[in-house]
């Protein structure tokens, strides 16, 4: 595979603000396609964000809560925003303790992926702890969130009602298939 | 785990239409939470899209492609936008056909998933084959994209050069290592 990024690079000719907002921002960019020709990409900025990926005696961590965006009750594993210049793995934590009350004795990087990136920048960075304590749990102002752990039959059942349909839980719950047949996420 | 949509449920008090374009639209909702307090959403709205993992000799088919979100050149399982109205599953044949040029004999439904609930609606359904043949590719006009098989170590090494890093990629991947290990996505 010939990956010169010249020959598929799209350069930008004008980027157009359309919006900037809480949490993302909207431009339109006029592109120079490799042929030579014009396109408008729309672009979504996102700071990005983190989601953990917590067992205890085989069960996964995960909260309930509303998405707005699909006007319906989701349950996913922990995840938020990262603050501006904020250490990711310090993020998972800070996360993790006030989504569920959780605090990870360790963390470890599993993957980092961009969730939409036909549209959008945002990247969410995986950690993985199967050491956790109870500790505080913290809320943001406008988050209502319920946490429970889940067996994997009970993951795969959420699958098949539609209460787990996110790409990070989804992926999360493929990864943890293969932790449980290996011990690794290989 | 209580899962009462209407103690999480945020209920739409305005909607703002901020932009609409060729691909996807934004709004801003104000929503009235659950503690009688108001928050603003900001909402992307996308048509959907379909994605192919397709196997070969125990190889995956993977096209490069420029993505102005992130400029860079990523490594992705083939994927596009759904029509309107159109079905997933043809939706998952064409697209299979035009970024790569392989025909899909069969295709089974893997999974579904948000790929970024906390601000879009976007869907992405992810269909499975083991059986292609060679058809006729057919690139969207402003689409340049490189097809190739890879080894799921090379899939590995390309995550960790950050060439394969999306969320539908990495997912296949460790749904590929599931299917290895078990023959089946469980």
């Amino acid at each position: 595979m010939h990956r010169n990024t010249q020959q598929l690079e799209e350069k930008t000719i004008a980027s157009t603000p359309i919006f900037s907002g809480r949490v993302i921002s909207l431009q339109v960019d006029e592109v120079l396609l490799p042929n030579g020709k014009t396109a408008s990409r729309e672009i979504v900025k996102h700071p990005g964000a983190v989601a953990i990926m917590a067992l205890h005696e085989d069960k996964l961590l995960v909260v309930a809560q509303y998405r707005k965006a699909l006007e319906k009750v989701q349950v996913e594993i922990p995840a938020g925003k990262l603050e501006k210049g904020e250490d990711l793995r310090a993020a998972a934590a800070r996360e993790l303790e006030e989504e569920t009350g959780y605090v990870a004795q360790s963390l470890t990087h599993v993957c980092s992926f961009y969730t939409s990136p036909g549209f959008a920048d945002e990247i969410l960075h995986l950690y993985f702890t199967d050491e956790i304590v109870p500790g505080t749990r913290n809320l943001d102002e406008d988050e209502f969130v319920e946490a429970e752990f889940i067996t994997i039959e009970q993951a795969r059942a959420y699958i098949a009602d539609g209460l787990i349909s996110d790409a990070k839980t989804m992926l999360t719950v493929f990864a943890w298939q293969t932790y449980r047949l290996t011990g690794s996420f290989q």
